[in-house]
């Protein structure tokens, strides 16, 4: 192929085949005995954007939903080479930025230059949490998995034994641009410890 | 929970957490020995909403990339019900608009009034082809299945007995909008071809 750009285009949309590969202490929704069904990044991020596609009216300050799909879509596209760090994993947490941010720098290094830019940039964005778009996205990403765990009857919950203080402790950082969906995750939470799900 | 309109929204992400068992005819790149790695629907939407990121530059006519994007994202979402049908089954053809529509009725159904209108008439309009966005839409759900297929050196071209002329026979209807991926696409199944991955 003559076309250099997108040669290295498709390179790249190659190499991201691999999220579909990076699995998550997340339960698929469904027969909960099947221990086959966890669930991978890629599945992940498609759903955290279908999240931005309905939720997005509970963003407080204004939002541009099309860029919190980006940065869904793209957030953990680092896990190719760092892997998925557990919520609840201090360990994994220490060394998470170093490792993720080499990744980023060679995945994203694949694309043209003015790709590469944009991606990077979009990716600390989210990872830096301080613009509306990145903290509405934040909530976005804590919900999608407390979902999962929720309607799988707390599996991974009890499976890492996460009590309810130490997902309650998350909740004040990730929420800081949906009071709906801060109220929403507290109602959930304590619904999950009164039906036994959760310690 | 007491909010009525959350409640609905939240029990449509639950729901479509079944996109992630819909299986397809296309294998994940990589260990072409490892039987297990099919792709699904789900990783699919996935990957097809990153091509509408990374190569929304190749549409002729100007698109709305935030609305490719939502597209990838939903246009799949009515195969909880109705099944992934494979581009080359005939057969399967026949009745998937009747079942895919039930399928969307029932699904989007859950949503709240003014969100089922919406991804209702998202969702239409990919399948109608006639927009800017929808018809660019198709090239991108065209090259991804290909990519799949071309480096995985034609599994389920060889499994399914797709011939080049089906794959070719395809190619008009699917890249009205850009003719950068149509020039990609011949290009693509010709060196398939050459390469004895497609007869
Ligand atoms: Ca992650």
């Amino acid at each position: 192929m003559e076309n250099e750009r997108l040669k290295q285009q498709i390179e790249f949309i190659v190499e991201i085949d691999k999220l579909k590969r990076v699995m998550r202490q997340s339960r698929i929704i469904g027969d909960i005995h099947d221990e086959l069904l966890w669930e991978n990044s890629a599945e992940h991020s498609w759903h955290f954007a279908m999240l931005a596609v309905i939720l997005g009216e509970y963003a407080d300050k204004t939002v541009d939903i099309g860029k919190v799909m980006k940065m869904a879509l793209i957030h953990d596209i680092v896990e190719i080479d760092a892997g998925d760090t557990f919520a609840y994993d201090q360990l994994g947490h220490l060394d998470k930025a170093e490792r993720e941010g080499k990744a980023a720098s060679r995945i994203f290094g694949l694309l043209p230059d003015n790709q590469r830019d944009e991606m990077m940039e979009l990716w600390m964005e989210f990872e830096e949490r301080e613009t509306n778009e990145a903290q509405f996205a934040a909530a976005l990403d804590l919900v999608q998995p407390l979902l999962q765990n929720y309607y799988t009857q707390g599996y991974s919950w009890q499976k890492n034994k996460v009590t309810s203080d130490q997902v309650l402790a998350r909740i004040n950082a990730a929420t800081k641009n949906s009071k709906t969906l801060k109220n929403f995750v507290e109602w959930l939470i304590h619904d999950a410890v009164k039906k036994g799900y959760l310690q």
